[in-house]
């Protein structure tokens, strides 16, 4: 009966798909705030069938695909949530929710992998092995990775798969690499104490705003003279306040920024150069620092034998297969790949607007490739690690 | 019948200063709003049948005392506008307006000025021409004085004297020097335009927060390397503002700050100096810059024949007499000089705390040797000018 | 009767590689001044009845071995200058010029590319097309290939090989890449004016050395904010000069410093970055400044053929192929890739100091699989190119 | 009988004065080595019997005039060194010393008190006390005075008067004021020990040259944020050393510098300010630095009673009196004042170049009009000192 329903799904697969993807497009819930959401995902997988496994999730489902006796299991994930950001496009689908948007095509990567899901049921008897779905929440934030790890519902699983939609690759186009894809994203903010005064006279107190300017000319050279030409390291302070008014020199100075890189050993060294630089340049002026560390996740490193299957299935899938460049911007799927091997793609999708852009959006073709993409690499990856090749 | 009415004030005159001092102390009202005080100063001066002069001035009181035939006329001035500052005193008069407080003292300068006016109109017979008394509104927002200027009020003045309470200085001494007594005050804005980008890729973008670093650090440069050390000036960066987020450099990073120096050829040159400086190191980061400057008051110089006579009379008076240090502070009585000659005193106060502060006191012992040396120094600066002497 | 020389050569071809080796490191001659090694190269040379070819060089040496037919023509690059340094060893062979000494190992590599030439000549009946062997002067100073070039030893050639010997590669071992394996090499000047004037009155001058110390910072930022982390940049400033004494401000610094880079888009973009910078600063401080630039080589950049035919040549030769770390110093091998395919490696020498140190050495049971390596590589090179695979 | 020489001498005063000062202008002598300086104005003082006190000095002339009983002692100080520079000037008496040069016109300073002491020796019978004639030497280097001091000269004397020349006042004029009138002289070498490396891979490395940089930028901030805007100060880096050549980043850099003030508790802040400045700077980016301190004079500061003697003195003798401004050059003068009153003067001698200048003059008809203004000051200063009037 529930291959009954899922043929009927996949019958009329891509407006299937490009249904699920609209209604997802037009409710964008924040992270964390996922309930409506989560609550048309678990509707969507059971109307085919398809078992939801119960772990402590606020948000966020896992569904699972179980094939034939013992094999291994598998993870696809997609993220759920959207952004706080209002829609500029004229699309009649466009977000019913003032200032929030599925502006990181999140609800693409959501129907797709349901997609996939749909695809994998109406295998099941020949499966070599299960699948489990996880539809992701509070990417964003960066906190749903560990939330579902946390949950257990990573337990058992021996390879983790994921993507990006990416806007510059056109539908058809996989982009698919080895090693590092995505950068660690770490946060910190730098908290100057100096000693307020007026600011006729500077001598009878301690110069935040001084000491926090050189600082920041100081942390390029964590970039410049301290990190390896052959690493990659991005060292940025994007935000700088002190004062309230003209004529006061305020006590105190804060900054925050970011820190990316590919490399973990790198990542590793970066928050004591910090330190080192700003302990340093606030003793030269007497003033007192402190910093508090954000660390987000590392960076996306993909498994070199993942990756080299993700290849042959995507072109076996008929996509064609390009080396991305890796990309600064981070993803919580690395948690993941601390802890089991995994891969990550980007998926072309014709894009018109970048990542987090008012008027981002994705070519619908792309679904119906990616969820078969997905289903394929099923098959081949319970085969493989099921010793099948 | 008016000599009748000042004998009668001038009999009780410590409790008149002080029920003076303390009503407007209550009754605290900002610059250019000194609706009330500007009323309740007429009734003190009519009540003394000081004749109050006709100038187009929205608040603040012009006042004159004409003394025999034809001699000069000069001014004294008192500032009467209070400061956005919550009082923090005990005091049974402590200011009955919430977020207002006479913390600068300009109360006592009132009162003194007020009991000097009683005093010269005592005299008026014996008086070798005529003194003007200024009540000035809005010393605080620098604007006053030159509206009191635009009003007219003091056309045909020859010279004018003010003063200033100082709490570290003790009641019975006062503070006189020829020469440079309290700064010029200008304030700067400076605007860093780059272009903003994700914190990930600064390659994208013009980071302004690295370039307004840079303006800081290279500004210091202009009071270290630009001026002589034979000068003094003061150039403070005192409000740096730039970015909303940890992950996104922004477009643009604002910069205050204000210029302080007694000598005008400094400070014609700062600017310059200021402009040379932001405008290299912008081009140095591909960034633009603008720079908005406020002219405020240039620095109180003291008149030298004005000041020799302000001594004379206040050894007479029986005050001690000590050289103060220049305040950095300014003070828009430096605008009157810059038209007529003048000098300006620091009135010893026995204060507990500095000036601006909450729990700013003034020791009330101090108003009637105040209201005296300024009666004294009317008939002596009115023979000196008139060529009595 | 030239084979049965190249034949006695061969049978005791450990100890003739050794002997010219140790020849040539016992009599180190610098840049452009290589005329006794170049005499000594013709001799062994001669010797094998290899060809020697005319080509308008003061030093160096061009031969040839020409196989069957019309085949293509492939060259080996070996470079043959020393360095001024006094040689820190205790080797029996030592330098026996004060102050000049192979502390780069170009007698290694002059000694393995002749044993190529013999191996090459040996099989010159089966050859399927010519081999010409550069012996190039002046690597050390970056001349040496640009000579090369003018003199047209290039011309013909459809394919060009060097190596490097690699001290930290063991014996049996060859680092082979694609791609980038070696940094771009530009040097630069900066000549700041500012205006000198007594130490005291800083303000009677322009100071080039507090105009030069925020070059020095504000050049940080290159690599920190205007060259992508995908990329790679080294920009240092490697000497700084200014003043004669501690009381006078000099008129004049002078910075000096070197340029690195894997990527020729990059490259490109630099100067004109540093120009920027420093342009910006010195107006920042009413300085001049001047930007001398001196272009080294590209950065080498193997051929994707080539690089993978080396591999394969590797490992039928018996060597252990690794995948080393691209290397920030600078080859002039890279202006021949600049003109033909090309590609460069790194042989494992055991060396136990880096290049350029006193005390450094190869171990010479490298010799021989080097010229081993290259002798298979003329032959598959040429079987390749002329299609015969 | 002297007092017939000294009648003698005075009678051709002026080509006297003219004599002496040509014959050590066309014999400069450096700082220590004044031998034959030293015997020349010994012979200069015996021809006209004036006692010569024996002292253990190297170089320089300690003599004496004594007049009535017990008056007092007073001291006139010249300085007799020349420098290391080579003249340029057409004077027929120009230096017969290659690279040596009067051209701080201490010769003019010589000259002038050996006339003044041939003034009181003619009035010997009259005078109430003693005056002593310090010809000291090496006040170029700064070590002069305090080999007097410690030689035992200056014991016994109540108050020391000296001068110096000034070519920016017209002969005829006399600048003299209370209080501060030359700088004090500090000098300092900063060591910054970094970690050298190849100028590829700085991040092997600790850069010396970015954190020399850093560390002049951060010193700027002592003046421009320390130090108070109503005091004065100088802090100078005028030499900067690093590095030898363009692609090693060196291990060591070197700064050197000067700092001078007005007031001793500004200097005495200082040293303590630049220590916690590259000490900070030195750690921010992993470098070791060392100070290293070399105290010259403290300032010249003018005894009020003293100073208002000379301007008295000065009057009566005819000179005008100017107040001149403070100079940033030092005195070692200031090392006498700092044991006993002093007062110190400069004499108008309409030069036509700054001191140092290798076209240096003087007018030399100031030599009479200096020596006269001395003599008239010993009378009185004796008068004053001893309570005559």
């Amino acid at each position: 009966m529930a291959q009954a329903a899922v043929d009927r799904i996949v019958t009329n697969f891509e407006q299937k798909l490009i249904m699920i993807r609209r209604h997802l497009h037009q409710n964008p819930e924040l992270s964390n705030e996922e309930f409506e959401t989560s609550a048309a995902i678990r509707a969507w997988l059971e109307e085919a069938g398809i078992a939801i496994l119960d772990f402590p999730l606020e948000t966020g489902v896992i569904a699972e695909v179980k094939g034939k006796g013992d094999g291994p299991t598998i993870a696809f994930r997609a993220d759920i949530d959207a952004l706080p950001i209002q829609e500029e496009t004229d699309l009649p689908f466009a977000s019913k929710v003032p200032g929030k948007m599925h502006a990181c095509g999140h609800d693409f990567h959501t129907a797709s992998i349901l997609g996939a899901a749909y695809l994998v049921k109406q295998k099941e008897e020949t499966l070599n092995g299960t699948v489990r779905f996880i539809f992701q929440p509070a990417e964003e934030n960066g906190g749903g990775a560990l939330q579902v790890i946390k949950s257990g519902a990573l337990e058992g699983v021996q390879a983790v798969f994921g993507m990006h939609n990416k806007p510059d690759l056109p539908v058809g186009t996989i982009g698919i690499k080895p090693g590092a894809l995505m950068a660690s994203v770490d946060g910190f903010k730098i908290e100057v104490e100096g000693v307020g005064t007026h600011a006729a006279v500077p001598d009878n107190g301690i110069d935040p705003i001084v000491t926090a300017a050189h600082i920041v000319t100081a942390l390029q050279t964590i970039v410049s003279r301290n990190i390896s030409s052959l690493h990659n390291a991005v060292v940025s302070v994007s935000s700088m306040h002190s004062g309230s008014t003209w004529n006061v020199i305020p006590s105190k100075a804060v900054l925050e920024g970011t820190v990316r890189t590919f490399q973990e050993e790198v990542r590793k060294q970066i928050p004591a150069h910090i330190r080192r630089v700003i302990e340093g340049v606030a003793a030269a002026y007497g003033a007192n620092v402190s910093l508090h560390w954000y660390a987000g996740p590392p960076s996306v490193q993909n498994d070199e034998e993942l990756t080299k299957l993700s290849i042959q299935v995507a072109q076996k899938a008929g996509l064609e297969v390009v080396k991305p460049a890796p990309s600064p911007a981070g993803e919580d799927f690395a948690f993941y790949q601390e802890k089991i091997p995994g891969s990550f793609v980007f998926m072309g999708t014709s894009g018109t607007k970048e990542w987090h852009h008012p008027a981002f959006t994705v070519d619908e073709r792309a679904l119906q490739s990616s969820a078969h993409f997905f289903a394929v690499l099923a098959e081949e990856a319970l085969n493989k690690l099921g010793g099948n090749r």
